[in-house]
């Protein structure tokens, strides 16, 4: 079976799902394709953190009403280590904040619109594979119930991940970079109050731990593991008892817990592909790059991207202007990096590492002192984590 | 031959000149003992940035009048990184400066004051050995012109440097934390006129370079360079062909070069000792503790260590008050740890690492492009650079 369309989408993630919402408001005709069932895609626990810049982009995109209902502003984070907590107050130091608002939350929120405006989307479509991306025609190819079907598109955006065809189509033709860390995070969710208004990252000799939120009644927490480490190892009373040791006494003390309702394991990974357009294809989101979660930018880059891939797509057939596209890759890569490298620092900053001495550990401390004592310091901090501009 | 005094400086450096000032300044008696002679001490070129606090130092300490009149205030930096530089501009960011003063002028005028006030001073004194620093009475034994001395004293106070006696005396009571770097300094001293009137710190492909200055007539110029390589290796038109290929072009068009009259390869070393006291045993300046040059910091943290030292001995003979120096170590140590994090910083931000991979010069390159594109972030450079506040 053919389909034609503007843009052909391969993944049905929120960059995809985002990236159609943001063209078809602009006019822009787009179909959407997607390896797994929405429910599957639903079911991955992600980040909550959102940016300005990705708040605004669903608004954009007609879809931040239940964001803007639910969504949990917060105007500060908290760091903790040497049994202290301190707080980094993003609101009085750049007038920002942050919304916590699940990601999981977002692609609902966006597979709604989708399917309430009756756009084409294929879910459970196999096999995808793009071609002819040197061309002005390239084409997406993939079999749904035993049929093979061909979109036929002016261009084709991959926004299917880190483990994705899109990437892998270009394989040879791209530049990677990439550090692997030498921990996990191990995750639960719980239906439990958080222990406090705010994320706690705190730094303890155990490992690094995170206390994190998805609503006022439902927490996800966080602790480094081994890589080595299995899900059956920990048990949720296992899981409970470290997180606890990790926090300062005094929020140890006060924090809920509760059956676990998720758990799972991931490993902590920076990656970056350069360049992000082949010809017709360009890439979007984790297709593209991957950061370690401690800065929380995985979503939000991925909004950054899909908002200035959708202006030059918008640009292109509105304006006849290919200035947009061909500049993606530049404009993309420079907020990319530097969210890169604020991601890589949170996480430095804040675990442990195997091959640590007592020269770095002093270094960490040092510097976490520094950070929480420095206007500057904290500010900086605090531009990077609600997000840094995107260019005009 | 026997001496009786209040506190027995070992070390003609200029932590212990300044801290025999600052002594002598507040009416307590002290005498400094050196291994090597005058003008050894003086042939020793090092940095010649001054903080505020260490201008500071030396106004109190009745030393600061060429320096006014001789030193150069320098009102920021520039870093310089792919093809660019950039200037980091202290005054307009937190309205402080640096001075240009060399380390080896500073001794000079402290030598000079001491020899004028006729303050007891020995020189070429060997085989220095430090005794009975628990009890209330140590001694500082020494040999001299073949005669050998005893300073009776109520404090020693160990100002002589990485390789001293001072801290081998209590070696198995420190804790050290040590970081040596891959990668040494090549640095030349010649009479030209600088290319700018500021310090450049330049990132390339090549490795780091510096261009500083001791005047308006002599600049002090160095390279990253091997482990391995020999100041033999290096003629003056190699210095000076691989330093203009590290800095910018246009910087490297202007610049003058010309015959060195010092040349010298400096390994980079991070090093901390804790604690600083032992009893009746002071430890202060690079007998603590070591930092890579990159920051400018060794000078300035050894004034600051004599101040507080200073201060605390002063209020024990003055004020029979024993706070001072009972919180001694830990006051320097906590500013000690934050420059030695900065150094470590600028040294990690600056030097191309053997093991460097794409992503980690990735990371140094979008953290000088964030640094640079970012008030908060200069502002935490400036602020480290021209000296964190010394606790009240």
């Amino acid at each position: 079976m053919n389909h034609t369309t503007q843009v052909a989408i391969v993944g049905a993630g929120p960059s995809g799902l985002l990236l159609g919402e943001l063209l078809s408001q602009a006019g822009i005709d787009n179909i959407v394709v997607e390896q797994r069932s929405p429910d599957y895609v639903l079911g991955r626990i992600r980040a909550g953190v959102l940016e300005t810049v990705c708040v605004e982009a669903l608004e954009q995109a007609g879809c931040a009403e239940r964001l803007h209902r639910e969504g949990l502003i917060h105007h500060g984070v908290e760091l903790a280590f040497g049994g202290q907590r301190h707080r980094v107050n993003f609101e009085e130091l750049i007038g920002k904040h942050v919304v916590v608002y699940g990601q999981t939350e977002v692609t609902r929120d966006l597979m709604d619109a989708r399917k309430a405006a009756g756009r084409s989307t294929f879910y459970e479509a196999d096999n995808a594979s793009i071609h002819d991306i040197d061309g002005d025609n390239p084409k997406v190819r993939f079999v749904k119930d035993g049929e093979t079907h061909e979109i036929s598109a002016r261009f084709v955006a991959g926004c299917d991940g880190f483990h994705g065809v899109s990437r892998r189509t270009v394989a040879e033709r791209v530049r990677t970079f990439e550090r692997v860390y030498p921990f996990g995070w191990l995750g639960i969710l719980a239906d439990v109050p958080p222990v406090t208004d705010e994320l706690i990252y705190a730094n303890s000799e155990r490992g690094f731990a995170l206390s994190s939120m998805r609503s006022k009644t439902r927490v996800r927490c966080y602790i480094q593991c081994s890589l080595d480490d299995k899900v059956e190892d920990w048990s949720d009373d296992r899981f409970w008892d470290e997180y606890l040791r990790r926090l300062p006494e005094e929020a140890a003390a006060t924090t809920t817990t509760g059956p676990s309702i998720e758990k799972s394991i991931a490993p902590l990974r920076s990656f970056v592909t350069e360049p992000m357009r082949f010809g017709s294809l360009f890439l979007a989101g984790d297709a593209a790059h991957i950061v370690p979660p401690t800065g929380a930018k995985g979503l939000n880059l991925a909004a950054s991207d899909v908002l200035y891939l959708a202006r030059g797509i918008t640009e292109f057939f509105r304006a006849n202007s290919s200035e947009g596209i061909d500049a993606y890759s530049q404009r993309a890569l420079s907020r990319i990096w530097k969210a890169e490298r604020f991601s890589w620092w949170m996480t430095s900053l804040l675990h442990r590492f195997p091959d640590q001495g007592d020269f770095d550990r002093a270094i960490q401390r040092a510097e976490l002192d520094y950070l929480v004592g420095s206007t500057a310091a904290k500010t900086a901090l605090a531009e990077n984590y609600v997000g840094l501009p995107m260019l005009a």
